[in-house]
């Protein structure tokens, strides 16, 4: 592995706090092997109105991020800065959910158990989690006694057509989604900030890991 | 992840060699998994007639307690100090250990595995555990030639009759009890002092795991 | 464990940026659970115009690597230097590798999983993996609409022979390999550079992973 | 826990370097879960002609051993200097291995597999595991194509009486052993020094992990 040099592009002076919180993120992240291989993407809503989001850059390594692999966009994903590096592939699915107005940063990880956990419940179009405390973890929820809905979507390379499939399904689901899943690639999930966003990574990976063990024990 | 301040309240100055402990404790914990999402709390008894805890407050990261993250309690987990933040609300259940005057410490961790296997042998009610040299680390015990139950509770989130639950068993039990299950919901052991009380998750958590990989084997 | 003196050998002094990095890497495997009692091996091509290659010593500790773990060798794996240690049993399916002139770093790791799958995918002489968004990240391929072979070859201690099989499986297969496995001994991979070849360690044993974790479920 | 002071004594100053490097392997074992609950006991050989050995005190947390938490003994476990703790209580087993003039590292740790797999395999009396290249890490071992057999012994309190049966098994098996299991109660292996022992260490966890792992997915 090379050792580049760490530089701060200066239109990104302003998001250093951001940017430091996302390469922490990453790398506990990439250690725990849930962004290995440069899988995995991150953002944070930098601005509200007009929607602004700081990136990841395609294909960087999510152990050790530098401060250049940052992108920031509108929001539609366009680059705001000429010159930047190409956004991740998936930027898409970052705006869509920072349409709502209550999100401040998405989340996507790439564990084995989410991989893995995707084709076992494909056939039922998603995962329901009940009974779990850890439940009590996702935001506004205020008891075990509550069921969970993670879809799962088949996985493309267009994500365009993605985003529009998740849209739909937020529009149709009768309880706000904290997150769902893309099928054999992963996770997404998001919060009102970082730390949020962290926890629901947190929490519903600890979940998926409970079913995943569960199964194994049956 | 926002990293704040961390500042240490003047009312807990005479705590600061218990909350370093608990912080380093929870870290620890945090990285093997069993203290994910801002799961468990953990207590000390800071003085034992009448019984004061020292008490993580709800909803914290594990991984990252600050020194403003405790709470002291009396011994019906009333806030001794006003001002403080909220005590985890299963801070009675801490109570309800500390009665014994032999407990200098009280762990609530929320594993996988205590989660999965809780589910597992729900129908017998508890788990029984024999035969292993890992048993001898129990305080009190001095042979493999040993069983324990931990008895599994149904979760709720009416924490005062839950600990009455817990009462009634530990008082109809032949044998005092390390630690308990509560179901989808972990584990809570205790000790004389917090070094005992880590070496008992330590140890039930290893036996746990054994069952579990034992019955992924058969 | 004894803590020996680091010293680096004049004759790697031109080399020590790829010794930084290769120590780096095996420090990384190692705590993985990839490079555990001195087992696997890794080589940079430290020049093309003749082939010369900065490979690790035999039976070395890949946790703790020393300045004067490597050697230097010729495209024959031949010592390049009088009064170097030997280099590894395996060199000469680094050689191999090297052959190709887009290839400057290969990496043989040794993980648990590549051991138990080897055996499991034996009678089909190798593992397809198809579908996973994680293919991606494999130089070259753009989509996970992607069917990737990696054949299996049993294992010798004669590796001349060895490097014949492999040479002889590698021109013949209809789409090139990013890797392949030896019965239980674990697996070779390589790069344009180092941090390519690190990425498709980390994106295959992802994928064994995911194929072991989903026949634990079935 | 208690973070109490780190003193050496006078009587241990001559043995520094090997404390040092005991403490380092009983974090590292620690850390993988080997050494958990204050299980496990490590033995470096510091004279040969009379044995005396340096073993871990009992009952000490091997993720943090402190420079008294070591006991000099004599070639029957006897200790060498008044005032001392007391050393593990399997000390023993210890000064059995020690007998061999080319042990100088004698290591016994307390892994979830070799739990597990003690009772997996306690109907044939041992494990023989064949045909791994990892094999090739345990002294005097040339080739994967090699048998070895790990015999597995009842536990018991009586340690005396469990070092004859190991006696009795060294004297009769057909080719020199490398370690051995205790029912429900961890491993037993050792080396010509502490570096070797490790290795051995690793090879076997690595070996039992492989055999587990592979019957969780028969």
């Amino acid at each position: 592995m090379h050792f580049p040099e760490n530089v701060l592009p200066p239109h990104l002076e302003p998001h250093l706090g951001f940017i430091d919180q996302l390469r922490h993120t990453g790398h506990l992240f990439w250690q725990r092997g849930w962004s290995r291989g440069t899988s995995s993407n991150y953002s944070v809503v930098v601005n509200r109105d007009p929607v602004q989001l700081l990136v990841t850059a395609s294909g960087k390594d999510k152990g050790n991020l530098l401060c250049s692999d940052f992108v920031l966009t509108d929001s539609r994903g366009e680059s705001l800065v000429s010159g930047q590096p190409k956004s991740s592939a998936e930027t898409l699915l970052h705006c869509l959910a920072a349409e709502n107005s209550e999100v401040g940063a998405i989340l996507h990880t790439h564990s084995i158990w989410s991989t893995v956990l995707s084709d076992r419940f494909w056939p039922q179009g998603g995962i329901w989690v009940e009974g779990y405390e850890m439940l009590k973890g996702l935001s506004g929820v205020g008891t075990h006694e509550h069921s969970e809905w993670f879809p799962i979507f088949e996985n493309t390379q267009d994500i365009a057509a993605l985003a529009e499939r998740v849209r739909t399904t937020m529009a149709t689901v009768s309880q706000p989604l904290h997150g769902y899943i893309i099928r054999r690639h992963g996770m997404y999930t998001w919060g009102r900030d970082l730390n949020e966003a962290v926890r629901h990574v947190e929490i519903i990976e600890f979940l998926l890991e409970c079913l995943g063990r569960n199964a194994m024990l049956a």
